[in-house]
């Protein structure tokens, strides 16, 4: 298959042809070019706070350790002895003194550096051994990996989306709940279906009972991804005024040219009074961050393709799209409260996690249906709608992207 | 591997070799040769009596929706949206006023002519997008479904089994059961399985109480495809003439030369006074078609490989045989009746389904059993019987077909 | 993807690198080369002691019938009519009278001999197709078969383990329990967890229960396996003089030059006056073959790299490492008993299979986590200890075997 004249075949405001969407070597190579090559949030530091802490995270054939050193540093390490290569952590997440292999019972230190290996040869250096590390930077408690050799400068990364950050307080969060949606589709499709909301009247009761229609058509998928909405443009300039009488951030952020990022953060008003991304529109749990009251906003942040966070005054939502196949990938989605907030005192689980646990069930069940379309010989692209721009940009880059990555491939060799 | 020269190497009344069994390119090329070449029996008009009632049919990757658009016309359409794709309807079989995409709610209405879609951009054509069509036709209720782009002639299709299926009165048939036997073993050794009678004896019971031995012989896989009988021969030249004077049609029919198609009709009578296909050779259900009284005899139509339809007065079963992969195959069985028999009153479904569904349930062990030999390096093909000429025939117009169709696609590129 | 090179970049004192253990190509290869080349022990002739008594056995796509004849006669044959290719034998095992193929009944006698197939045209010769025969011995009631078509002599492979089995009379003997563990692992990975006994001390308890530490180091995979231990040796010395006075044979065996066979044999001394490998190191049952009383010794056979057989005075426990595909292997223990001994008097089943049935569950998960962490892209082999040169021994032989063998088939060709 001559990938880079696929590539230069893809017709402008449609979606991608089929082989994107099923062929094995894509997908191969989409985990080479996108996945291995990004930093990805895939937890937060809340789930690991003593010493020893870890929790696993896997894609494809790696696993991966994330453990607590001490109190100021998580190590994230291949979960790979280096003698002969067994698993050494067994468990989603636990705690140990040291990482002791199963196997043979090779201990190293929470440092990842060898301290045990009993009966070897003479000339055998420890120093050699030590477990491998893979790239990690912890921010405001996210803890993201990087399974690149070489991976980007994480501060040129975190850059434009540090401030929205911080507003929320996120490194004084906890884990309030986390469930994990296996979904037989192509991780594109996935994504395909994160990056519009033309498909939220007909499929989402909830998040369209939430979310004013105006903010949905123009905001729904992120700034620019649908038409203008003089009603919600109105709404926001309004609500910028307020917030930053209160001395929040307002704004938003996006790409504005090709780089291997694709980044966007955007705060916007909710409707109706609603305080929270809740049925009722209360708030949910208390107040996380800067904030000292509710301003009655949203901010919403896409670190990667592979990332979603996205944040009420009083929790956030977190969404890791992990591919694991080329029709199956992972949505794992974490809810962030304040980290001296109670359940049942200052939050409602139900409440909390109403809206996207059932927005989630809908999506898994329509990417696996759009899957099983896309895979019949007589699927063809269809132009898209208005309300799909944030798909179409998402398909520009990625294919800009793939080309580049193949070309240099290419020149390499 | 060398298909052409595999297909020359194939010896003379023995079965065929084992990567014709096992081979996922032979597999590929099966089904576009075949399955998607030939006008195949894939459900009954009774399953969708009101406008909008559809069913699904499923193929490899592709879902055909069988939709009544009104009274007079059934269509099918590919289950594929013309937007981004998605599957549209998710049920097996269901009613509808509209065919609503579940992911954008694009709009088809019955005739699959797309009515509705919002948001879409300025010269947004929506006749360039109705719903992909397949090739159908309806004869006497029975749904045939073509997936070629130039299918054959119905007319030229049905043309020689036409009088056979009128005699039964197939139009105004219901379906009074239908099952599916999921089969682990690839089509062609079903199609073996179904071609000949020789494991009747030691393999069916229940297909044996009911056929007499002498018929089993000469016809139990249809005409001529085992040694002649003298005792049948006598009892067809006497039960024809007795039929001929009710004025019911007698006869068979089969291919004579080679083309496209494998058809084969034939009628026969029951021994030892039985008037149908059941334990007790007694009457399982009404009269149906142009009979006025039970003629004592037998209708077995094969209008593809992939279809059998066996008629006795009061009932007929449909066998419609499924690829689903090099070792799997989906056998598909209905029972239709008069339109007007009542269950409990006119029929009983134990006494209707008692033979063909233990007997699949056997042919499915059987069929299982042999792949597995099949698998094994040590498989050769062995001596056909003189029972297994019908699997012969089968084998030289397959091997013959797919020759053809080999070396046009060559010419062509 | 070049395997000879691969083979002659190995590095000695690690274990092989990741393709040896994950690669498809590799896997069938090894099959051809080592599976289908040896002899392996399959069952014990207890299990078909009545003339048509069968059990399967399988491997990759084969299921070999092993079928009693008569008093002195085993037979083994490829569970496939010569006629369609079905299985023969359904059940895992059973009793015939004939076997009779349940497709069309082509009936063969215990010899294999077709003696029954109606209906064939005249010309057809029944001397033709008789069941295809695998080639088997049984010694001692060790059945042994060897898939090659030309297999090396028995007598040559048998005779260094010969004096070693026949000590323990299995020709005696009686399967008392028989147990499969399917291990989601690559079969290498199953043989090198067998050839070392550096796991012992952190992964088997009750494997280190009942043998002592000295043991351990310097015999617990077979002797010159790991460094020597003193305190081993003399005990050694002094029990190998008792022994003989007792009149039973000491000793070992292992290859000390390269040749298709991977064989072993020894007696060593249980330590602190145990008799048996049991939990209390009391016997478990009667006494076998020479044994007038117990010698507190223990003997250890490694046939083939698929088998190992260790034997108490009082009971045998066999081992069977069955490739299944490239990350699946099966590990099949029977525990055999003196055919005299009668369940709850003579002999405890719990006692008799504790230590193998929880050393095996454990092993299993073992193999499975090692797999894991070889499937990643960061495996890469460590430096082996002192006591894992039973797998580098293992290693060597393998490498050398596989590239003498790929060498042999370049010729050919």
């Amino acid at each position: 298959m001559d990938i880079l004249k696929l590539i230069n075949s893809q017709k402008q405001k449609f979606p991608l042809e089929q082989p994107f969407y099923v062929n094995k070597e894509i997908f191969e190579l989409d985990l080479e070019t996108f996945f291995y090559n990004q930093w990805v949030f895939v937890g937060h530091a809340s789930r690991i706070t003593n010493k020893g802490d870890y929790f696993l995270f896997s894609i494809g054939n790696e696993s991966i350790i994330i453990i607590r050193e001490n109190n100021e540093k998580i190590n994230c390490f291949f979960n790979v002895c280096r003698h002969r290569g067994s698993h050494i952590c067994l468990e989603d997440e636990g705690r140990v003194r040291k990482l002791i292999c199963p196997y043979h019972a090779w201990g190293y230190d929470l440092g990842g550096n060898l301290i045990n290996a009993k009966m070897m040869e003479k000339n055998f250096n420890p120093k050699n051994w030590n477990l491998k590390k893979c790239y990690s930077q912890v921010f405001e408690g996210l803890v993201f990996i990087n399974l690149s050799e070489k991976p980007s400068e994480f501060k040129n990364f975190i850059k434009p989306i540090k401030p929205f950050i911080e507003l929320h307080g996120l490194g004084r969060a906890k884990i309030a709940d986390r469930k994990i949606y296996p979904t037989k589709g192509n991780w594109k499709l996935a994504l395909d279906n994160f990056h519009e909301c033309y498909h939220c009247q007909p499929s989402h009761p909830e998040y369209c009972h939430v979310h004013s229609r105006d903010y949905i058509q123009s905001y729904g998928a992120g700034s620019n991804t649908g038409p203008k909405s003089k009603e919600f443009n109105k709404k926001l300039k309004i609500w910028n005024k307020k917030v930053k009488k209160l001395g929040y951030l307002t704004g938003e952020f996006s790409e504005d040219k090709f780089s291997e990022f694709f980044r966007s953060a955007e705060r916007t008003p909710f409707s109706n009074g609603k305080l929270s991304e809740t049925k009722s529109g209360k708030p949910a749990s208390t107040l996380m961050g800067e904030f000292n009251e509710f301003d009655g906003g949203y901010t919403t942040i896409g670190p990667s393709p592979f990332n979603s966070i996205i944040m009420s005054n009083d929790f956030a939502t977190t969404f890791t799209f992990i591919p694991k196949g080329p029709n199956d990938t992972d949505i794992e989605i974490m809810w962030l409260v304040n980290e001296n907030a109670i359940e049942g005192v200052d939050y409602n689980m139900e409440e909390l996690t109403w809206m996207w646990h059932k927005t989630t069930l809908e999506d898994k069940r329509i990417i696996e249906d759009n899957q099983k379309g896309v895979l019949s010989k007589k699927y063809e692209p269809g132009p898209l709608s208005e309300m799909e721009m944030g798909l179409e940009k998402l398909k520009i880059w990625y294919l800009k992207h793939l080309e580049k990555s193949i070309k240099k491939t290419t020149n390499t060799i």
